[in-house]
């Protein structure tokens, strides 16, 4: 079981790298990290730079796909992009076509969303929709063969999904236990619902002013 | 304020990357990941390869210091490697000493731990009681300039903890909703008073294995 997760500069190092320690522990499973280039590749806060050693190019036919957001995906998520291109390609023969945040907008452009249910980033819902998917703020949405995440942590929990539909629900409750995820925040504003509605206003107002300096000014058509 | 994240061959990825992802978001605040040498450093499962751009060496004085876990910790934490000499040289002048799961024992063997209470991975209690702590199974322990972490996943809540006292509630609760971290783990097995024994035992087994793998056979002295 080959399992892809495309990268491309810019992305969200954690929606990344939540599901990438979720899935590399499943046996039998080859998790390829992959983008367009090999090489050096930065995260969308520029301080983490990956070593890419495989190419879009090189997993044409994953079992598994991923993709992780990142406020580029707002200029990504267009027909013709390389990593919407791979989407569209590796799709059909998919068992499971997956992402994190933003990464359902990628998704939305590559035509994978049309008529289902999926969700993203709290702050993204009304660009999803746009991209033709139903959208929903809950936090694993799963329809059919395709499997969305909300933002940035969810990504560990889509993959614990993933992972009781690949392998069963011990493996699930044994990569759970692996990695300790018995989660304590120790703060309680984890949604846009139980966040304090200035603390929410401010994150919004970052989130747009990120968008904003990406040279992000319209929605898709 | 500058956060120094130190990593090594055979670090776990998400030890590093979960409070990476919520460390570089506090304004002001500069994260440099760093390790021994310039360039490709894998992560334990192989998979990840980042391309590292700062030497331990070029953050000697680092205000907060982070290091991840790893099985290859069992090996690594005694006096005179890279990793622990530049935590015994750093400590004195930091604001907050910090690890993720068995990122402790690298911590202990730096002398940072003796006579605190501190945490690691479930699975390592034992061993990190071995390098003078007063080991305890909270998924986040403060005591005094020191945090540690619980396993892999706990570096999120203990991040989150972290920038509770260096930048306040608020912004612990923006960067929380910035990351939608508002888990829902779909299967209830994150800690081994939950998780049915039979899970446990395998889970265990594994990470034994892992370190007879890696060549670790005795605790240390």
């Amino acid at each position: 079981m080959k399992i892809a997760i495309g990268l491309y500069p810019g992305f969200t190092a954690l929606d990344a790298i939540g599901p990438y320690q979720v899935l590399v522990q499943i046996p039998d499973a080859e998790v390829v990290i992959c983008a367009e280039h090999l090489g050096d590749l930065a995260d969308d806060m520029g301080h983490l730079h990956l070593d890419i050693a495989h190419t879009l190019d090189d997993v044409p036919t994953p079992d598994v796909l991923l993709v992780p957001g990142g406020v580029v995906t707002r200029t990504l998520a267009i027909p013709g992009t390389p990593i919407v291109e791979w989407i569209r390609d590796a799709h059909p023969t998919t068992t499971w076509t997956t992402s994190v945040c933003t990464g359902s907008l990628l998704l939305g452009a590559a035509g994978v969303l049309d008529g289902l249910r999926a969700t993203t980033h709290w702050c993204s819902l009304d660009l999803l929709a746009a991209h033709g998917a139903t959208a929903t703020s809950e936090r694993v949405v799963i329809d059919g063969r395709v499997i969305t995440g909300a933002g940035v942590s969810a990504g560990i929990d889509m993959a614990l999904t993933l992972v009781e539909r690949l392998a069963g629900v011990e493996m699930a409750q044994a990569i759970q236990l692996g990695i300790e995820y018995d989660p304590r925040p120790p703060v309680d504003a984890g949604s846009p619902d139980k966040a304090p509605p200035e603390i929410r206003d401010l994150v919004a107002a970052v989130l747009a002013e990120a968008e904003s300096a990406a040279g992000v000014t319209t929605a898709p058509a």
